[in-house]
């Protein structure tokens, strides 16, 4: 057992999934659950999800092996202080956020003697948020990036490591900075596009006064689906990866642009090459295994 | 019975889910098979997709009630015109493509006197191509949108519209020039995005030389899917549908613009409002049970 004990530090779909995972996996023997969310709390008491659950941060982390921070993005760093004071002489602190430089910067300089800061990111995920959208096979056969400074302990990011690849990850070691930006161009930039082109198309349909999204066909009702993420989470990554993610949005205004010069001089051979290109990519997400969804509990249909 | 006899020109992934759906649902008595390509009409042979197969066009439609042109749409236009001359009075002669203005347009003062021409076009697909890819059951619960001239006879439409609702779809009826705006914002544009941030992900790979698409999270898995569409056909319809894709992509980018500028002026609300508004539009793809991709056979795994 990589961790005896557990706390997971706000329980909502990546926190209840990594809680859920753990009971189905034992991979640690004691799970306590916190959350300044009551609803949440009584969900996790009402579910048996974790298997304590309390409204005190000392409580929930004094006598954790491992500190998982679950919390939104732009509230890790301050939690993650307020943790910190708590947590006994050779505990690990990670998280699960989407962006990890600034997790590194903001928190390197303050972290005690004997706690291990190992910032972490399961890539994994569903549009749905809550402690009920989470299930235990969320993080099977997906990348579990790990991105820890250079004076790390070794043991404790093997111990890190381990927890993860019990919940059925594949390990990456990487550095923040690079992280940072694979991660803008695979998933920050589109779900910006996504909200985008749904936005455009209801202007759109306003302006025609006609049905729109009525017609979605393939390329839009997916799109539909990544806009339908949660927006305060996904404001917080974009503001927060900044950098990162108006680096790859240049990239991707460029290439856009110059298609449609393409498209407007009629320059047919431009665009098939490029799309052909394009194409030849989705061969390898399948060789990775990672083409087919996770399919968690169905509350596409189940919500008002 | 709608029509008793159909030819079907050109059967690929379309073509051949109209035979089947055809044979599953009763919907006519007979259908005949047409195709340029010898393998396309071996396995049409071999898998008895269509009632018999010709390498005559003459001999395709001569004794059709309804002609389906499930060309590649930068074909649609003139294999009409060599249709038109071998096909008997009062037959229907409808297509399946992704832009209507131009066939109407080019098609329309060609046509003879007791031929009924009514461009169509089933809001249903995958991104796998060829007679292989189709199964009965693609066009259920599907809108397929019929767009007539203005002295299309009532009667020809009425049988053109019941056949597809045998088939399982829904019929809406539009003009020309609208359908093809809308299917621009939901569906050529989101192609094209698709194809190009896939593009911009392979050269960032290159140039910081580390792995990008092994990462592929939610959103960029579903854009790589997209963009495993056949590359030729998707440079036929940006090519065909010009107007329409360089009007919406015209408000796409202004729309990104914007949001890049609240990015980095760190603008969240702006973010937030804009998201919060696209996460809404899902409810309404729900609702029109347009959500759910169809299942067809499964050709991801098996090609190599």
């Amino acid at each position: 057992m990589s961790f005896n004990k557990i706390a997971i530090i706000g329980v909502g779909l990546i926190g209840s999934s990594i809680a859920q995972a753990v009971r189905k996996n034992k991979a640690s023997s004691t799970v306590i659950g916190y959350d300044l969310n009551q609803e949440h709390c009584d969900i996790l008491k009402s579910e048996k999800i974790t298997d304590s659950v309390t409204d005190s941060l000392q409580e929930a982390v004094e006598e954790a092996d491992c500190v998982f921070l679950c919390v939104p993005p732009s509230k890790i760093v301050s939690v993650a202080k307020e943790t910190l004071s708590f947590m006994k002489k050779g505990a690990v602190l990670t998280d699960v956020g989407s962006i990890k430089l600034e997790i590194l910067e903001k928190l390197e300089k303050d972290i005690p003697q004997g706690i291990h800061l190992i910032p972490g990111h399961p890539v994994a995920g569903t549009e749905h948020s809550g402690p009920l959208a989470g299930f235990a096979e969320l993080f099977v056969d997906r990348w579990c990036i790990l991105t820890p400074s250079q004076n790390c302990d070794p043991q404790a990011l093997q111990q890190l490591s381990d927890f993860w690849k019990k919940l059925g990850s594949q390990i990456k070691i990487m550095d923040a900075h690079e992280h940072d930006l694979v991660l803008a161009i695979t998933s920050h930039l589109p779900h910006l596009i996504a909200y985008t082109i749904v936005g455009t198309a209801v202007d759109l349909e306003e302006d025609i006064k006609g049905d729109v999204i009525k017609f979605s066909a393939g390329g839009f009702r997916d799109f539909t689906r990544i806009a339908a993420s949660d927006p305060s989470m996904w404001r917080d990554i974009l503001s927060l990866n900044k950098k990162a993610v108006l680096e790859v949005l240049g990239r991707f205004s460029e290439d856009l642009s110059s298609l449609q010069r393409a498209i407007r001089r009629g320059q047919t051979e431009v665009l098939y090459d490029y799309f052909d290109r394009a194409r030849t990519i989705r061969r390898e997400v399948i060789k990775e295994h990672q083409d087919i969804p996770p399919i968690g509990p169905d509350l596409d249909h189940e919500s008002s």
